[in-house]
């Protein structure tokens, strides 16, 4: 019953962060094609953060689905990956609006990276509540996605100085990485539900 | 459970995205009738795209009882189709602004294009995950409605260029085609629970 | 199943009215107390319309516990009624902006009338589905709040033009005798759960 | 039954509210470090209000935990409560756009004073729901943190006018107060679920 009032609750809040990341695509004044030109770098952000988001609650959803109790430590583990999430639509306003600038691009990668260190941090503090013989530790196994990712948000956070097309490149490439869903965790479970 | 959560997500986000488009209806300055007026267009496209999200949501539901496992194609192609739904306030507030013009006519007809794309194949994903004996594929039948509206929002793409009346016409008679629930399934799963 | 969908997906809707109506108390500019002033009518609209909405969603709690079987119509009369309860946000804005001027408050007025019709909707709808020993039917009884609100209603927006003051007595009031949950469901379904 | 719709409706408000706090954020005109710096101090108390919406979700999780029976009582406290909690993204945003100046602060701390209040509230509607063998009674124990919030708010709204960085400091020291989760009610419950 823990479980499953987190889970609703971090779908509500996965549900309106990438939901009213739409807001920021402010409707234009004037009715012709051309109004709509200004709107398209907004368009593209907004398709890429909907795609982590998307990522972020697939992974998310086949995480706790390994995880039987709910401690203090967890819940508040959840609490702090979902306050980065939330961060998304300023991040992804931000760049919309200024065509992927040096900075924008910068900012969007620091919260790429602290949501993946939540991610980290929520990850572990299931591994820790599950004992030995966690289930997640094995599925989650050398875990090269998740070591991998921050490291390339910092390059990508670095590179946003000299050409934002690099971060932006770096930032594309991740989250198709990661699109295919954690089968590490499915496979684990398989026979299960996935 | 894989599923209920699947469910509970999609009820979220459609739920904030029929709520949000509200908010395209700027309270206006002033008090008096005459105030109201402008309003009035924005209010006409909220109701379409209410009936639309409404049917959409409808048959969503209908779909995913039918639903027995969900699979990583399943969790991406809803998401695909929650992401153009998503595009459902701003396709919104741009034509209650601009009096159902030409332009912004067309892009409301290229959000239910996609849109009815994404939902056709979320069908096909369920019916290719449930195998030859497809409860949903018996139920879906022909699926005359799911092949003729695409068509239907191509022509009122075009038309809009020629006159916005022609694709107000073809969006609202499409709205009507779609507010029978889908009987289809209903009968197919009778007695069990619709 | 099909219930418990209805139920989320109504409460999901009845959650972001109520919460997105807050954002029409625009943060105001500067940080005296005086530009708290122009605040405090939207403030007050807001807590006449957050009674509104939690008398909506308690009565609709209430009322679909005597709910087994979700029809066609009933999913549409429930859609009906949150289209006309998601128009609080617009209604309640505009009358704080204008310190409940005669349009804007008829207007609300309009919007109350119509929920309370579609509130007795989707009660009919439930009782037709229910057949002659309808559950319902009995605990709604002589149903005399849901006859006499939408009359006072009707008198409120007529008296808005004389005086705004009258119809806020009366919207007031109506709320008041709605606080009141509703016992005659709690007392038939005495034992079971409310 | 009756619990499971209240929780569902609170996480959704909670989770709403929690989430368009962000939107106080707005996106800045331009793309220089230098434009990030004004949202610096919105950005601080939008950390505090999640911190302490979080500490509200999760104590009213375990506190309904306790709760069997769903009263109209404890519908409408709870309603009371999340009435106060959706001023959370008012308050923090003037404090946010004014630098926490002597009146936002205040009017943070009115936010806090009412917040707690309605939660003391809602937690007698549920003792007294539970008869004299409360087990909710016994998991509270004497309540000092739920004694001494109140006081330290009251303290921090005087204050306020004296400095805003005393009650900043009060605010803070509250929450960290309160950010160990109430482990009074995870010790009676212990064995069950946490």
């Amino acid at each position: 019953m823990g479980k499953s009032r987190l889970e609703a609750f971090s779908d509500g809040v996965l549900a309106i962060i990438i939901t009213i990341m739409v807001l920021e695509m402010k409707v234009p004044h004037g009715a012709g094609l051309d109004k709509l030109a200004p709107v398209f770098p907004v368009f593209l952000s907004y398709i890429l953060s909907f795609l982590y988001l998307g990522i972020y609650w697939n992974n998310h959803h086949h995480m706790l689905q390994t995880c039987r109790k709910v401690t203090g430590t967890i819940l508040w583990a959840n609490l702090h990956l979902l306050f980065w999430l939330s961060l998304f639509p300023f991040a992804t306003g931000w760049n919309g609006e200024n065509h992927f600038a040096a900075v924008p691009m910068a900012l969007y990668g620091v919260v790429l990276f602290m949501a993946a260190l939540a991610y980290w941090l929520l990850q572990h503090a299931i591994i820790a509540s599950q004992g030995p013989d966690s289930l997640l530790k094995t599925a989650v196994g050398n875990d090269w996605k998740g070591k991998i990712s921050p490291v390339l948000y910092a390059v990508a956070i670095a590179a946003s100085f000299l050409s934002s097309w690099i971060s932006a490149a770096v930032y594309v490439a991740v989250a198709f990485m990661w699109l295919v869903p954690d089968r590490r965790i499915t496979k684990v479970l398989t026979g299960e539900e996935v």
